[in-house]
């Protein structure tokens, strides 16, 4: 194993394990967790629910409350704000509005793949100390951000937790999380996977950018960089400010399709993993991707400096693609034609197989089995 | 202004403000993202549904969807995992079992106050690199302490993020949350205090000790004694020990008074801010306190170790008294053999009265009037 940051030189690839985030140790935690998690839900009986138990393991929640199921989630930010913070210090410009929209993305995104309407987020916002709600400018910048999220994905802001953690959070730092509760109505929205097929169309929106997965790669690229953060890229921004480019919400595209009376059979947010996610669903199915996404320039940027082939860059990041939308082929266009009608660019891109398992990218000689990285 | 963590000295009394949380920094930011919050309630129509504009500032934010209201609130651990980690290093022992039911009580005892049952607990346990997670005995006492406590508030545990967050969580520490989401159903239920009246009972329930409350007062304390956590009390217990008393359950309380068709009319969990957290319905009302429940040795012990009267205690540290039902009168005697049979002990304590709004403990010389500290 690799200790965690021992990849601060400048010798060879960046593995992302040699970036600071050792699964091999939260793994077996995880697994427990997710027993010990699943043992509970005979609790809900004694309420006259159940859960749906095909959730488990998914990105959200799901529990049917009787007339419409209840879907429920939370989800960190990660150490985005942290390069937030160091181009504060570099430029003066604060960017909590855009970090604010990254963390209610890194909920809202999820929950939606199971088919749910998100309707609440709370803001869990623990602070270093007292001091960092103190920035005026830096405070209204998240507080407005929070609410600008919140208004393009439909949900009100219901509350939430603004802890001073001195001693638990660093100094000078927040630990940005968000939780959201949402419903599936009619159940038939449903989309954890039962309906999909060989012959579904797969169907990839874009990302902005890097989003809020990534940045542990990211941030030691640039301690690689003789300027750092302040690189340019080859269209002119900063290296620092286009990994700051929010998270795009994808609720809107979501509500489209309900409205459109549109069910995907599947979804994919791809975070962590990047296209791995692609194989999340837990059925035997092969997936071929014909059209690949334009690569965003800061993810190129990453994958030359990271010296990553195109295995280890889609591996690791979405390059390009934020979402995945798995439906039936005759929806597909209508699919892509109403993300597009909600500025979300995208593209009939791909197609289910038969299986076995495995992911299939032949222009960037990508062919993943099974056997890669555990993804749930 | 103290400065924060300025009163480590042995001298004099121990002021909360003190003790490292400098409310005059955060007090603009929550208002601010509490107007901010509440202009996204209009959210809600576009799905059919609407606040409980009144849960604004309650404990728990309230929804209602149509055929029941929906709940959720995310709350924090706070600092309480600190004396964890320090009496670990002491004595080898892991309280992080106690720690998990303290941080799901954070969430879920808030919750029950608007007369919701939980029903979904996410689970948010942010490291500071995933170096924490490899302890497997405080992995699994953690695991094993939040499933027995959902058990125990009748809650399914739907899943949660365990993020290593170098740089941002400080090294060997962890930030610990729970997102809670629940239903008042029927909808008569919902206990925000629109039924309290002159004449109602005050029905307190017993603390075990300072819950999750007054860590950092807490905390300041132990650096006053030549043996800190080691201390031991009257009653032979150390003091690092006693505080780690885990946080009393109080849902399967409220889930007992709902089989008995008992509605509460109002409901203050007593957390920061102690008894002023009576004080908490916005309504115009007295409220006289004439039993005092026992109060924990711990506390009594800060208390004297901290130099306060008791205006200062009971403003501060919930002092025996964890949890408020203001009831019918006539429903009182059953709420407090409702609770006993549930093993909490509980006591007719008190009475609603005409306005002005205040509280008098006339045992304790306590008289408060609305001036005191803002509590929403």
């Amino acid at each position: 194993m690799s200790s965690p940051n021992s990849a601060a030189s400048n010798d060879g690839p960046l593995r992302y394990e040699a970036t600071g985030v050792d699964y091999t140790l939260i793994d077996p935690l995880k697994v427990a967790a997710q027993r010990a998690a699943a043992s509970t839900a005979s609790q809900l009986q004694q309420h006259g629910m159940h859960e749906i138990e095909s959730s488990r393991g998914e990105s959200a929640y799901v529990v049917d409350a009787g007339p419409f199921l209840i879907a429920s989630i939370v989800e960190c930010l990660g150490t985005k704000a942290l390069v937030a913070d160091e181009m504060h210090r570099l430029t003066g410009r604060i960017h909590y509005g855009a970090i604010a929209q990254d963390t209610l993305a890194m909920a809202v995104n999820d929950l939606i793949t199971v088919g749910a309407t998100p309707l609440v987020v709370q803001a869990y916002w623990a602070a270093g100390g007292s001091e960092w709600f103190g920035d005026a400018a830096r405070a209204a910048a998240l507080v407005q951000g929070w609410r600008e999220a919140c208004e393009r994905c439909g949900v009100a802001w219901g509350g939430g937790e603004t802890p001073a953690l001195a001693g638990i959070v660093e100094a000078g730092r927040i630990d940005l999380a968000a939780a959201c509760t949402g419903i599936v109505n009619p159940k038939t929205r449903l989309s954890l996977g039962d309906a999909l097929r060989a012959g579904d169309r797969i169907v990839l929106l874009a990302s902005s950018g890097i989003h809020a997965n990534g940045l542990s790669l990211a941030r030691s690229v640039a301690t690689r960089l003789p300027e750092g953060y302040l690189t340019p890229l080859d269209d002119g921004s900063l290296y620092g400010e286009a990994l700051l480019a929010p998270t795009v919400l994808y609720a809107p595209v979501m509500a489209a399709l309900h409205a459109a009376d549109i069910v995907p059979h599947y979804c994919a947010n791809i975070t962590g993993h990047g296209w791995r996610k692609l194989l999340r669903h837990p059925g035997d199915f092969g997936y071929r991707i014909d059209v690949v996404p334009p690569v965003p320039p800061v993810l190129d940027f990453i994958r030359t400096q990271a010296g990553h082939d195109a295995a280890e860059a889609y591996g690791t990041l979405n390059m390009g693609a934020g979402f995945a939308l798995f439906v039936a082929a005759s929806q597909a266009d209508a699919v892509v034609d109403l993300a597009r009608a909600c500025g979300v660019p995208a593209w009939n891109a791909g197609e289910v197989g038969p299986g076995p398992k495995r992911l299939s990218v032949p222009s960037l000689g990508i062919e993943w089995d099974a056997s890669e990285l555990q993804l749930r």
